[in-house]
């Protein structure tokens, strides 16, 4: 304790984390957030900063900018590498962190099923570098394509972007990279455009599996009339950077893989001192405490916990309202210990639905009633924007999207990984 | 020439060679834009970019945009090297291009006048890599500098900004980081900000020496009333990392040193057949023909071009509006020759006058008429967002700039570079 003062130790600035520090904030204790980046992400737009629609600023908001009227919250920025339940301390690379109640938030990361060649060479969709890394690497290709000493092999294996994972950030990336490749062909003046295409691999027979049937084909028609190859049942079992080899032998030169196929807890979670999942998400009893907690005083919520209870049959999906409401039940059950009491709540999730754009102006939304198409989109652009963090972000970020929708343009097309 | 046009090849994309190709656009000419970067760069707001005010795409706007509708203008991006006048084509890390007419608007990079250490561990300020290194930098300081296990000398030394050279970069650099770090002190709840400075050291007796001394005088005042130690007749002999030596023998402990103090031609400017000034630039004739020029038919203009002719007591200054108005006459001077004629016209500079900003609505402009204070800063923010390139750039920059003049917040304040 300082001052006397319950410490509450949470790991991850991420929706979850964020919204607990806020809730926390309010009360006579200390928070000390934990995150390796000093700002948090709005992850569900990744994909806007790997196509050129948004900088990243606009979906990176500095983590100390939330607590700033709020001086008993503090950003301890580190990478938590795991925790240390007898003793009471997240062990970190930047030394030890003592707590009296902590919150496990460290969210997750992404899943290449063991697949070594794949994990280095494709690209990954988590993190904001990821998203720059795939910016810059999709805009190059086309300057690297349009040199007049390419084969034609070479100039289309690089002209041939290929997106694996039929979830929402794979259907967004794949529509968006269509878009982008339209606005490229108009100022690449020496490119043949019939040697770009772009694909999209899903393991299973459908896209979206959150959805219902009937949008899961709207969203298949739509992506095709985009020019996206959509092949489902299709898996993916090795990628050397330049070839990707399918289970069923074929194989599609490509110097562009990007991997959204699935994700796994972040790999601290097996250095809590509690018990995961295949995935690595550590498991949670109904009260959101870590299983077997030795003090007690540990819980997790959101993409690096397991929560199945009852008559479910998987954990929960690994998607922000889940975190969200956790935190605010983990909020009040650490306050019920603070005050001494023990009948602490039992989490019930509230499924709010799902949705995916697929592009400028399409989008699905499965519930609370269904839509496709522009009504749709602006459901999504709605929903999304209300959630990003600071008000000047919101305006810049509409004007950016409206423009987007009016003109067609992209202002984010800039490599700046060039060596110099 | 190709489809029997005159091939014309520009090197850099600045403001010098922007300027040209888009006067050639008009032309039966078919235009070759060679640079190393994607982007044309606003180079006049990096400092923004590296104190967290603009983000990366508000100030660099992709080449190739600019563009779209001139077909006989293309990009090659590629790192020029050099020029083979005798046969007429420029030498790049992508092969050889052909041309009949060229004009070299390559820029400069920063000169450290022979100081190796300083090269090697100070930050310089030329390109959008150098001003997001900076970011990253400096925001991350404040994050390590807080961390508990440091000793006062680490942290003090952390805390400890110093910018090197009393020109608008520098000026502008250090009155930036001021208000930075007044931002930063209402969010790092735990960090002494009393150990915290800022250092700008010139190694005249002046600060913008292009501008009247009362104006001088003036910067020296506001400067210091915002919190910035102004060091005059200071000269910087080394810099380890830790360390910053003095002429004067005097030890500063720093971890950030930017280096605004100097500039010299890029370095294919030796490399191109003509004879060059101490600071690299080449030698060009009143017409801005390269001297000597092998085929009368290499031009060069701006930062990388040294023009002295008549009275004049030095080469023009490396301002964008002396490439601006060369660009103007080479390509006058080129569609001449296209045609047979042989007058060539001479350039005559006419100097717009100068300004600086020196932070939040306080600024000093030279000419036409002397300005100080909140009118001098609309004067330069209405003439720097006139010419960002893109009305959308125009809009968002605006926002920015009222929203941090009105609330003071820098929403980039994100360290992008962590390794993962």
């Amino acid at each position: 304790m300082s001052n006397g003062k319950p410490e509450i130790v949470i790991v991850g600035g991420g929706f979850g984390g964020i919204k607990l520090a806020k809730l926390f904030a309010k009360e006579n204790v200390e928070v000390t957030l934990i995150d390796r980046h000093n700002f948090h992400l709005f992850q569900p737009l990744l994909y806007q900063v790997s196509t050129s629609v948004l900088e990243t600023g606009e979906i990176a908001y500095p983590i100390r900018a939330f607590f700033r009227d709020c001086p008993n919250v503090n950003l301890f920025m580190a990478k938590a590498q795991g925790v240390d339940q007898k003793r009471n301390v997240v062990l970190t690379n930047h030394g030890e962190v003592k707590y009296d109640y902590l919150i496990l938030a460290a969210g997750a990361t992404t899943n290449f099923f063991g697949m070594k060649n794949v994990e280095e060479h494709a690209f990954g969709m988590k993190t904001l570098q990821e998203a720059v890394h795939i910016r810059n690497h999709v805009i190059h290709e086309f300057e690297r394509a349009e040199k007049p000493y390419r084969t034609p092999e070479d100039r289309k294996k690089r002209m041939t972007f290929v997106v694996v994972g039929g979830g929402p950030t794979g259907v967004e990336e794949a529509g968006a990279i269509t878009e982008l490749i339209e606005i490229q062909k108009k100022e690449f003046h020496k490119l043949d455009f019939n040697d770009v295409s772009v694909k999209l691999i899903e393991a299973t027979p459908h896209l979206l599996p959150m959805l219902p049937e009937d949008l899961q084909e709207h969203t298949v028609r739509v992506l095709q009339k985009k020019g996206v190859e959509v092949m489902l049942n299709t898996q993916v079992v090795d990628y050397d950077g330049d070839v990707l080899t399918l289970k069923s032998g074929v194989k599609i030169p490509t110097t562009t893989v990007i991997w959204a196929a699935g994700v796994r807890a972040v790999d601290m979670m097996s250095n809590c001192g509690g018990e995961c999942a295949r995935d690595g998400r550590i498991w949670i009893e109904e009260n959101l405490m870590v299983r077997g907690a030795v003090n007690k005083n540990v819980f997790a919520i959101g993409d690096c916990a397991a929560f199945m209870h009852g008559d479910m049959k998987r954990p929960l999906p690994t998607v922000a309202p889940v975190a969200t409401q956790q935190a605010k039940v983990v909020y009040k059950n650490i306050m019920k210990l603070i005050k001494g009491e023990t009948d602490l709540e039992k989490f019930v999730y509230k499924d709010l639905g799902a949705m995916a754009t697929i592009g400028r102006a399409e989008a699905v939304v499965g519930s609370p009633t269904k839509m496709t198409g522009f009504l749709a989109w602006c459901a999504w652009m709605f929903v999304h924007l209300i959630r990003l963090a600071g008000i000047h972000t919101n305006l810049t970020v509409a004007i950016k999207w409206t423009w987007n929708l009016l003109s067609g343009t992209r202002l984010g097309r800039i490599i700046t990984n060039i060596k110099l």
